[in-house]
């Protein structure tokens, strides 16, 4: 997965990690993330990482000073865009079908389009810190409430016929994520494309009336 | 996840090792699956699953010429009780809806029940050298093939509505896949609560005529 990580991370003007500055920090960041896809967390080393960067591990060090210190960010950083995502769609216009249509379609396209990324993201977990790990699973915790929120608002309105709105919404994230492991940007099917078919899918799962989704 | 791994593969009957003879072989297997998945197949030594085997490098090696050889014998034997179950299910009784119930239940208690070991062989393929990779491309192609003979029987009968029965039978089987990764032994779903949602989800996912699924 390292040569299409390569491309795709380093790629594209929404890559996440825009925002970190200065530039050696982010060519860190993305360096780490195509180090711990390839090898895995355990089997990277800071140097591994520097070498990657095209810097010393000295130079590393100014930025950041453990390895666990990258995972985070990474992890925060992919965590935060995905809620960022999930809460634009619940705020979003339109009806409980649009609204979860629309959640649907941009988190797939994201852990499509970003899935070395991803695949960090959500394989690498227990490899953060006590204190990380809490930090990302509140963040966990506020996804998992942007989708059930719709959903709720969907039965409320008579728009869905959800007998399990916890266990609906675990299975909605679930399916978009998993996107991450099997997307293959050489496959036949591109992101927009993988969306608009899951957000069909699940406005299924939850009864929705009437074709819908599709039309975005 | 190590310690969840630990009393869930090595407890109960159904265990895919029990076929590994001599207890040796099967004893480092154990050993393998709970190392990779705690630390990243490219983290973990043959040492080091030797001393979790309470065995001397040298004894593994009666056993295993490499690490590769490892990851193969676990992926194999995961990819060939997933195929079972599948082909099961897809050659039993009932109709469509009958059968698509039944496959997606029993992978997800599959999934649920040995989801350490699901995790390895899902997360760590592109290990495999590639003679193994193709040997395993080949399962994970017939399990797909299962799945899409049940849509396609559903299809033909009028049962199900499926537009695009590739790409259904994709997510059907990437939502029972990702069950391993979030599931949690300490969590409020037992696998036989998630097999019967999940099997629910998906026949609303073909539009099957009616509530199914549950009464099993």
């Amino acid at each position: 997965m390292g040569s299409a990580g390569t491309a795709e991370e380093t790629g594209g003007e929404d890559m996440p990690w825009g925002e970190v500055t200065p530039d050696a920090a982010r060519r860190l960041l993305v360096a780490a993330v195509e180090a711990f896809a390839e090898r895995g967390y355990h089997a990277t080393t800071t140097r591994d990482i520097a070498g990657r960067a095209g810097m010393s591990p000295a130079a590393l060090y100014i930025h950041y000073k453990t390895k666990e210190e990258l995972l985070h960010k990474i992890s925060a950083i992919g965590h935060t865009k995905a809620l960022d995502i999930l809460e634009t769609a619940a705020d979003g216009p339109g009806d409980a079908a649009d609204r979860l249509a629309e959640a649907v379609r941009s988190f797939v396209v994201w852990h499509a389009g970003h899935h070395t990324t991803a695949r960090v993201v959500q394989y690498e977990l227990d490899a953060l810190g006590e204190e990380h790990r809490a930090e990302v699973v509140q963040l966990r915790r506020r996804c998992d409430a942007a989708v059930r929120r719709i959903l709720n608002d969907g039965v409320k309105a008579g728009e869905f016929d959800v007998p399990d709105v916890s266990g609906t919404t675990l299975a909605v994230l679930s399916l978009c994520i998993d996107v991450a492991r099997w997307f293959n940007v050489a496959g036949r099917r591109t992101p927009d494309e993988v969306g608009a078919m899951y957000a069909d899918l699940v406005l299924r799962m939850v009864g929705a009336q009437g074709p819908r989704g599709s039309q975005k």
